[in-house]
């Protein structure tokens, strides 16, 4: 069954997760995309991560339904209004609104069962705590304390054949995310960062997700080729 | 929003995780049943588990889709023929072919974001390693790795209000835990066990989980109400 490395990597259609899958198809592995329909306030989500599978040439492409909703409404994303026009410092301080409870924590555990089931040899996540530190399930920490868990709640684990958990960003500023990103040939205009697009899926920019990725492209001196409205 | 102490318990349909949900029910918590609809190649599980969070006065129970067939054949329970008939000794040896690719993570995963959700104190499995061991999902050591990237992983743990992971029968054996069961009043006609149930979901009497489960009956004297054709 097995030819060549797999890494089944966790696709969000936004700049992180597309470059964690290049970094990883850089380095040999055979990629499968895995995203999840868990209730975001918008479709454009999806709609950029499954351009991002075919411009990456991925084996294979699951969007997996994630009924979070079902939990109340604090497992949703967009409780409450978009922060917009914040500062850096104002976005460092605590934990954002955007968080959904447990989010990683699904997405690795459910990536790991699709690992195991295809002998695939990673699980890729775009996550990294460098530019706001809010999320914890962003910390190397975190990503340390999983694989320890897949390594001894698995038959993988059991029988050593390592599923590594990969965040190849985890120490990546976003400059260097999107340089790296260039690098591989990446095509930025397919994914999507922005937490409010309007009704034909243009970015806000005003969002804290837009405010870091124009800074970045900026910072760099390249145009950045989001569409905004 | 708090009153009480409330736990999320995964509902299987089986003995061991009703036996972890009374237990934690005279431990004062209320119920919050969570089962998984992944593809089971039988509905009865649903059926029980239905029954159960009825008979235990849950507070709320949840069928929560989980789509694991998508993986490919080797993510589905039933890969290959239900051994019948098989000694203690034979059912020790190694992982059993009912193992499921990471399924106890992805269950924890999706219980400790239903426990974020509603702000629960404790995700209840039925996990235990006693009668058999084959089962890398069960032990403690991968209760305690879980824990840690729980406490690490979401908001919840970084603020101090532990999610804790509980499973109330680890170090129980079967005996042990149909005493447990019969002594708070658990109904155990609503529970199947069997991983071969007929097209009237009653008992095949020959697969492990039913020798194990009668045997056990035997043990302590009682007669065991499951129905078995």
């Amino acid at each position: 069954m097995k030819k060549g490395k797999k890494a089944v990597s966790l696709l969000s259609g936004g700049i992180d997760s597309a470059v964690a899958s290049a970094i990883a198809k850089k380095a040999g592995y055979l990629i499968y995309g895995l995203s999840f329909d868990y209730g975001q306030t918008h479709r454009f989500e999806l709609s950029s991560a499954k351009k991002l599978a075919k411009h990456l040439g991925f084996a294979n492409h699951i969007i997996f339904p994630l009924p979070l909703k079902q939990f109340g409404a604090s497992a949703l994303l967009g409780k409450g209004r978009i922060p917009k026009g914040r500062s850096k410092d104002e976005m460092q301080s605590g934990i954002p609104n955007s968080y959904v409870p447990a989010r990683n924590l699904v997405f690795l555990a459910i990536g790991s069962a699709y690992a195991e089931s295809i002998a695939a040899d990673a699980v890729v996540i775009g996550a990294h705590t460098l530019d706001y530190s809010g999320y914890p399930d962003c910390r190397p920490e975190f990503m340390d304390a999983f694989q320890k868990a897949v390594n001894l709640g698995t038959k993988a684990g059991v029988e050593k054949r390592l599923i590594k958990i990969w965040a190849p960003l985890i120490n990546m500023s976003k400059v260097e995310i999107i340089k790296t990103g260039l690098e591989l040939g990446l095509d930025f205009s397919l994914t999507l960062s922005c937490y409010d697009p309007d009704e034909k899926g243009r970015a806000c920019g005003e969002c804290d997700s837009c405010v870091i990725r124009k800074k970045a492209f900026q910072d760099i001196g390249k145009r950045d080729p989001g569409i905004y409205r």
